[in-house]
């Protein structure tokens, strides 16, 4: 439950922060403590260890994906902004390990657990996933994320370029080991004139014959839609043995036990979406600070 | 040439700020002439004029690639604080196009125009390279940036994480669409126990088996070495004649003419390792206010 | 009461955000009805309503005092930073209206309810507030704040000198209408001669035969006790009659009525020593990545 | 001479970094030499070596009030924004030492180049700083800044008010140690009933009957005259012989030489002017970007 703190009044927002709170209502740390004194592979426990000498092993502490509950919830509030304006933002998940969706049907997302847009593939994907999850073991995939009516001009070049802080903000996702916007490594097979997309005007306003940009060029929003993908790495925590260390600098080995799921994606398309709903309405407030 | 005006005294930086001044001795500004009312496909011409409503047409301004010259600079200081501690950044074109290394020998790099490790593939991406050039045409492709003796600790999540500041710094880069940490797009193809970088003790000291999370778990490095990939689209600078419409919104075409590369990569090489030499310098100064 | 949400764990802080919570076990919004609309002169009201367009009127809404309850909880963490390394910082009250402290006792700082070291002004400055309730109206004065054992070399300048800093965090705190430091305003009666500080070698170390600097020279600490004094304006809050306006900008007059207090002096001195203890704390943590 | 380097095209800025460069065409950096190892009184010099280790003793280096030239060229810039807006800032010596001015007349302030407003006083300020140079001695004063047509609700609460950024903004410029606004200290001898400005409706827009907040309440512009004061300490550079250390630790003493002022106040008018442009346009923009 997310209990709103502070900054709203009446309904309105007063112009102070906006405090929005959510407990963890369902936390058993007692899951944890076998995993006190080790390092789960390819989780962050190594490297907060060394960071900060001291680590909250319950659930993840911090590192946890539980954290990026608040990123939704502020993505919420920038939704309020930048929706009004006629700014969609959405995402769903393109693929888990090999299999793809080949078809897209918005109306599908919110219709099938694991959040794709092609039902068909959605129900490969799902049974994929179960098979992972009898195995012990996990499954990643790529989140694609769109961001429709956008108007051209935002982004802060050279340093705040609205795709770096795209990146940035997909990045800090949890799992997140790859970011592309439009055409994105594809590009890279591409010819310049493959790739460019024209310009026409259609209906009285400049259009673009393709969308190999993903709707940012040189730094700024170019009014075309926004598109980016994410790639997300399949989850560490597996209950297969898995070789690791020890606080004590030992070498042992650890199964993970606790609640754990053998593939975020579906979790992490509303983060996504979260994380650019959050940077654009940042652009949009920088940017409309520049208007008379 | 590059020129410091301040900050360093005898030899030593003074803590004041370090101001470096390249004046482009070569600029040609009349070459652009034709260009100043159109918007060249997927440049930043459109979303300047958008955003600013003025445009210095004369070589792209401040969108132009030639600004990068500055990054490297910054890079240098980076590497005079880096270096001395045993971080050693180095980047290599690892595809053009189709044409993929499939060899990594460190001292080809500086070896072939290309900046590839593998110097027979480095021949086959100089002849399409060549041919895109007598085509009037151009070409993208991948580069490769690794970060040897990082230290574990750098980053700070959960909003300055370390993948996700390097994806910013990386992504900010002219042309950039893609960025990947680590086995990246590739990771969604693995399972779990196959991703995952099991850890044992080796000399004394905790190492990896793998290192699929190229170097950063959790947003944080884990000393393994930093690898990342981006990239690098096909100049949208081309000869062949493509649609566009002018800044008065009616429907043209153009052929760019001037000074234009049909392949940035071994450009950019110096430019993605500068960004990454920065980014690890801010985060080890960051780092180093927490130690006691 | 202050409740720790985040950031400490088995009483050592984690590296993640400490989060404190207070909440506000008197709230009595009743109370502030009748200002609903009205603007009470000297107060923040106008400026929200101007600038947000919308106030929570309840308690002044944001623009408490209230919210300094924050800031003290901040410098408690700033002071479990700062003391182990020697920094002692405090703050008395010196001036009530014109009566004037002329002796300084630390110990009785505590000892009487305004907190002035000079026991004797300390019972005038207490009449003088008690007379200024009966009447219905308010006084202000003058807080100094000394930080002891702030070693030399803290602050960024130019941009982030100590002495800047200080100010703005001392500016920041609700009815403060003037900051100074060392000598401040008096130093303006000196000649340079009289006014510099003049070093000597005591001990072996560095020492300053007078401190009309406060301890900050060149916006950076030399090692002598930081010296600051605040002017804290009357409380705006009065029961006597006053001519305003409302919010549909039509003239009118008002009496405050709801919890308010004669003088703020006392309640502001753990606040200024909170704000210096964090700006300190802050350019320590600066100062340290600089360190080798 | 300021030469723009960047950032301006045809007489319009660009939206690209406005670059200005002053050169030091009368550096006589060999008037140093001297004071190479010593550590000047209430100079930056003793700080600047416990910081950095290192000192650019050649005219103070970047302690230097050279460097405010630079601030004086972004306060021009600042006003090219702020200027058709209708706010108009400006600034004059109230007082050197204790000779205070007793007259406002705007126009006069130019006239004399103590850079005060009331003739008379102008000049028995000029005969004190004769004086002063001829005993080798230097005297300081107070500079009272005065921006007018601001409008109301400037200001970011409670971190960025915007009397805590002027404070800070203030204070960072070289030999100040006071600031305060509106009645500032004096405030603090007024009664609550004295020192709050009432409100009225003249020709149908909000009034204040007094001027005591100095046009800022709650960190917030009420489109009152903001109205700031600093204490400039006398210039530490004078001929007299003072008691110093050196270096190596060991007592000496020195008789500063090289070009000095026996009194800044006249040269800090322009860079207050500056520094209070540039506060307000940087709210400016901040506050423009929160109206749809």
């Amino acid at each position: 439950m997310a209990i709103i703190m502070s900054g709203v009044f009446d309904g309105i927002t007063t112009g102070a922060p906006i405090h929005i709170m959510i407990k963890n209502m369902a936390a058993k740390s007692r899951d944890y403590d076998d995993i006190k004194d080790l390092f789960r592979p390819s989780h962050a426990d190594y490297g907060y260890h060394m960071k900060y000498g001291i680590r909250d092993h319950r659930g993840g502490g911090r590192s946890s994906a539980r954290e990026t509950a608040c990123r939704v919830a502020a993505g919420a509030v920038a939704s309020a902004l930048l929706g009004p304006m006629g700014v969609d933002v959405y995402a769903h998940v393109v693929s888990v390990k090999d299999i793809q969706a080949t078809v897209f049907e918005r109306d599908q997302i919110e219709k099938n657990p694991v959040r794709c847009a092609d039902p068909e593939a959605a129900a490969r994907m799902e049974e994929l996933i179960m098979a992972a999850r009898k195995d012990g073991d996990s499954v990643g995939g790529i989140i694609e994320i769109r961001a429709e009516g956008v108007p051209a001009g935002l982004g802060e070049p050279v340093y705040d370029r609205l795709d770096a802080d795209l990146a940035k903000a997909l990045m800090s996702i949890n799992a997140v080991k790859g970011v592309e916007i439009g055409a994105g490594f594809a590009a890279t097979l591409h010819s310049g004139s493959q790739n460019n997309d024209q310009m026409r005007i259609t209906d009285g306003r400049p259009t673009f014959q393709s969308n190999n940009s993903g709707g940012i060029d040189g730094g700024i929003s170019n009014s075309n839609t926004i598109v980016a993908r994410i790639a997300v790495k399949p989850t560490p925590s597996i209950l297969k043995e898995q070789k690791t260390i020890n606080t004590s600098m030992e070498e042992t080995s650890l199964k993970v036990e606790g609640r754990h799921d053998p593939c975020v994606l579906p979790r992490a398309v509303p983060v996504a979406e979260a994380m650019t709903l959050i940077t654009l309405a940042d652009h949009y407030l920088r940017h409309r600070s520049s208007r008379a």
